[in-house]
């Protein structure tokens, strides 16, 4: 894995291949970060409440899976995904395997998996990728693959270049 | 659509059926919390700087699509997805129609699609829902397909009942 402060070079359409990879963390959650977004997004007790998440399906306090979610995304921009032009989503599919709990460190590793070109849109390309995302004890934790957007160097959208 | 102060009854497994919908919303979403769940999860200038993400790919500010995904989960504890034990996912497809702009209001319509009993645990069954959320124009900004648990009254985990 690369050096964590090492923030790699943007990478452009012909630059990328499938079964190329990308490493990005790790990430320290805390109970306190847990709790504030669940309060925010996702209020239910296994998320908010550590005494009764004991009682609850995940038997201890457990991140939702939409800050899990989130916080892949904080690290593919961190150099999980360093697509030139940023990283831009039209859908994502993820499966959560097992729960992310106070104190355990997230990274993620990225492979391309596909590359479709545009018919309509030249220079563009959808780009199939998927997202491991690991614990401190390189457990998986949760899975995302997504569809997202890739440019020819020079022909980003509204950049002059 | 129910009037928003009023938060369904928990359902159980016996109470749901293919084609039941819930409803919930609006969530008005400002520029300030954009920007803010931008900043700690999806920093790129779109969706964190109102004026360079004029000559971007979404030609101005637009919410992270995991922000949406995050209030579209607030709005399903709301009433949005009502089920008795809470909403416990397994995994999701979340695709992206438009872009969700500062001053949006969100409102979620959920269908339950399926129900389909686990076999290696009674009164419990793995239920596919699809939400659709929508902004004041009343287009469809998201699709979120969620794979849950469903419980029979009295056998929710951990709660003794």
């Amino acid at each position: 894995m690369p050096d964590a402060d090492t923030k790699p070079a943007p990478l452009f359409l012909e630059d990328i291949f499938a079964g190329m990879k990308f490493f990005a963390g790790p990430y320290l959650l805390t109970e306190e970060a847990i709790i504030g977004f669940a309060k925010q997004f996702d209020p239910q007790p296994f998320h908010t409440d550590p005494k009764a998440a004991k009682a609850t399906f995940f038997q201890g306090l457990a991140a939702s899976g939409w800050h899990t979610v989130a916080i892949t995304m904080r690290l593919l921009t961190e150099g999980g995904m360093p697509f030139g032009g940023g990283s831009i989503g039209l859908g994502a599919e993820v499966s959560w395997l097992k729960p992310v709990r106070p104190g355990d460190e997230l990274s993620v590793e990225t492979e391309i998996l596909d590359i479709t070109p545009s018919r309509s849109k030249p220079h563009q390309a959808i780009v199939t990728v998927r997202t491991a995302t690991r614990n401190q004890k390189d457990e998986i934790v949760q899975v995302l693959t997504s569809k997202v957007l890739s440019f020819n160097r020079g022909h980003v959208p509204g950049v002059m270049a």
